[in-house]
């Protein structure tokens, strides 16, 4: 960065200068710890600016994570709604993507140590994003899977098709509806869609294809431990939602905790309830390279940021989306949303070209609310939009259009609308296939009698 | 069956007694195993037959495997190849599927062993194909990843792009151009598709992702032990697979035998090949249930029946598809492909019902030849019906169609024709996703420096 200081510090045409003039090594070296929303919005921010940037994800793909519940219950196949990093940004030079995993990073010495190796950079954007946590619970892991990455899909899509094939194999009939019985902990977005999605395979996708149990039978029972579902939109529209979950089949319990859950099924309080499937879209931790930032941390391991996104004592470096506790002008804090981890990208990416360009005044980032979206089932979901808000069938479409437009690729924006509309018209859900297998006592099939 | 007997054995108006006029216990039991293409033909065959048929696979998808090589590659999603097996007989009332695995058959007492449970049956037809085989160095496994189960092809897939990942890690040269080298053990009509397949990643998908290595400096080996490549199809077109495959840049050597596969590479006869990832094409072993059939079973495992494909000892046992050791009337075994199972399957389940009308004859089945494809990548192809020959475009273009032809779901024909136009015009392939892990030391990451 050194060569950068003879500049002066009021151009606003550095932009212009041609990246293949200066060594590459020369260049300032901006490193991105994850290729989520977050980091994509602030590599692609940054695609004219002069300087070299390394993307790090220990995945090779960018997923979207809002339809990932469609993996996860079978309506989707996962390569239509993930795309290699490489292939998104194999148009911008100044990119190199990297798989590797990062494990800890030097803010002093302005390194990053990778499972493979080490990575100096001038500019440091931390954007790994947050995993769910079950709030010091860990035994439950096994029994209740959660929903962050494909490979939890999968997991998840397993465990429910099996257990309706185990319930067709089960004779005796409190044990058949152990296997009919599912439970999912959290009223939040992903639970929500979850519910309403095994509603509909309950009801809708499996009844004429099972010849002893009758999947209708199942309950699908969705626990909340605050008062109400969808606690980030408005009361209203959470009771529309409830109504409309109800009206699908889906049993909702507000303000009921989770105290124990095993392999037989949960606690709720002190009334046990029998159920070998068991999902979790309740809490969320941050990315553990937070608590290694040097910088203080939230409860879940969110790390408190300045105003413009930076760590406080290393203006280098940026942290933004899941990871970042940030306010909004009304006090609450920035939800973990898509749109909010692209915003901060891009304001983290703008800060990193205006000190490039001499500017080190702090620019504080601000939220900007496009609105939030749930859906629930076939024409069911809930939107809000300020003060406007949608319950129903235009909820619906609004959704639908949204999440199509924001995939990314032509092919899977073309394959998903298809896919919706044969899942529409025929109820079927094409990519149920139950592949690899897991260690938890229930999925495997060989492990009952 | 006791209350069969007393029909008119010439009836063939059999099938006009409605299935529901008899009790459901009193009907002639059929038990399939395997959900394959012999064990559905064989379902589907006896639709409008008064028996009860339960179908048993320890998987819960039918599994288009003509194209599992391109989920390995990467150009298709799991899905469009795969479908339940439920959903493709729910129609049929007088199926019922079971997910369980078939450990062991008791011919005399009628019984099949499952891993959970047994089932009694009237008659049997045992469809549980063939899995790729080491010739007794089952070590080679852990190194070179077969091609028979939709987890294969993701290990493959997994393997194939994590190789390019780490040459793109990979400072040293010598130990990057051993992530770039491929090589495939097996010149039939598997080991020239992932041939073909893997020059055109190589070649046209990868290179403008790339920053540090060139996806173009992979070179892709086929190895042969025989004297010619598809050793199934007529000299003449062996020799234009070969070509057309050089064409795409992968490097043909028949006429050698693979002598030791370690992590670091093979031995090519006497010379060391130093390649990171190796894939086997090679060797076909019948399911390990043939042995237990009491019947006499050839070199690879495959069952030697009667000339109507039942037990010679067990006319009630029917086995159909690649564990059936079937000649031709040329004296040449029937190949193990597709259409030569759905010809058994079918054949078996009229045997049953010419039985359950009293007709006992023995009648030998005949294997129709309707020809042979195999594709070696964009406009290259061979096929072969009879006398008539055809490679390259032509070929290509009957591949095409009738693959599609024979999916199964109208969704997935219209998917598949989608992606493939879209991999034709754009020379992307969508599936590009890294999923799950093995423990094979050449996939993780995190253990190479």
């Amino acid at each position: 960065m050194a060569d950068l200081g003879t500049r002066p510090s009021d151009s606003i045409q550095s932009d212009s200068i041609q990246p293949d003039s200066i060594p590459p090594d020369a260049k300032p070296h901006v490193v991105i710890l994850g290729g989520g929303f977050g980091g994509l919005a602030a590599a692609s921010q940054l695609a004219n600016a002069n300087v070299r940037i390394t993307v790090i994800d220990r995945r090779n793909h960018h997923l979207f994570q809002p339809l990932l519940y469609q993996v996860a219950t079978a309506g989707l196949s996962a390569p239509s709604i993930a795309a290699p990093l490489r292939q998104i940004l194999r148009k911008q030079r100044n990119v190199t993507v990297l798989l590797d995993e990062a494990l800890d990073v030097d803010c002093t010495q302005r390194r990053v140590k990778l499972a493979n190796g080490t990575l100096d950079y001038d500019f440091l954007i931390v954007a790994t994003g947050a995993t769910h946590a079950y709030f010091g619970h860990d035994d439950w892991a096994a029994y209740a899977p959660g929903l962050k990455t494909m490979d939890d899909a999968f997991t998840i899509r397993r465990r429910v098709l099996l257990a309706f094939e185990h319930a067709e194999r089960e004779d005796d009939p409190a044990r058949r509806q152990a296997w009919l019985n599912f439970v999912i902990v959290g009223g939040g977005a992903t639970g929500v869609e979850l519910a309403g999605a095994l509603a509909e395979i309950a009801r809708h996708t499996l009844p004429r294809e099972f010849r002893r149990c009758d999947p209708r039978q199942a309950n699908v029972l969705l626990v909340e431990a605050g008062p109400r579902l969808l606690p980030g939109f408005d009361p209203t529209l959470s009771a529309k939602a409830q109504r409309q979950l109800e009206r699908l089949g889906v049993q909702v319990r507000t303000g009921t905790a989770v105290t124990a859950i095993d392999d037989s099924g949960v606690m709720l309080g002190e009334q046990p309830l029998t159920a070998r499937t068991v999902l979790w879209a309740a809490g969320v931790a941050a990315s553990p390279l937070g608590r290694l930032l040097g910088a203080p941390v939230d409860r879940a391991g969110r790390v408190q940021v300045s105003a413009d996104l930076s760590l406080p004592e290393h203006p280098d470096v940026f942290v933004i989306g899941d990871l970042a506790n940030v306010m909004q002008d009304n006090g609450k804090p920035v939800p973990g949303v898509a749109p909010a981890a692209k915003q901060m990208g891009r304001h983290a990416a703008s800060r990193i070209r205006a000190r490039l360009n001499g500017d080190n005044r702090p620019q504080p980032f601000r939220y900007r609310d496009d609105g939030a979206l749930a859906t629930i089932g076939r024409m069911a979901a809930v939107a809000q939009f300020g003060r406007v808000k949608f319950a129903g069938v235009v909820a619906w479409w609004i959704w639908l259009t949204a999440h199509v437009y924001f995939l990314i690729g032509f092919r899977n924006r073309l394959v998903v609308m298809l896919d919706w509309a044969w899942a529409y018209w025929t109820y079927q859900r094409h990519a149920r296939i139950v592949t690899g297998s897991d260690d938890a006592k229930n999925t495997h099939l060989s492990n009952d009698a």
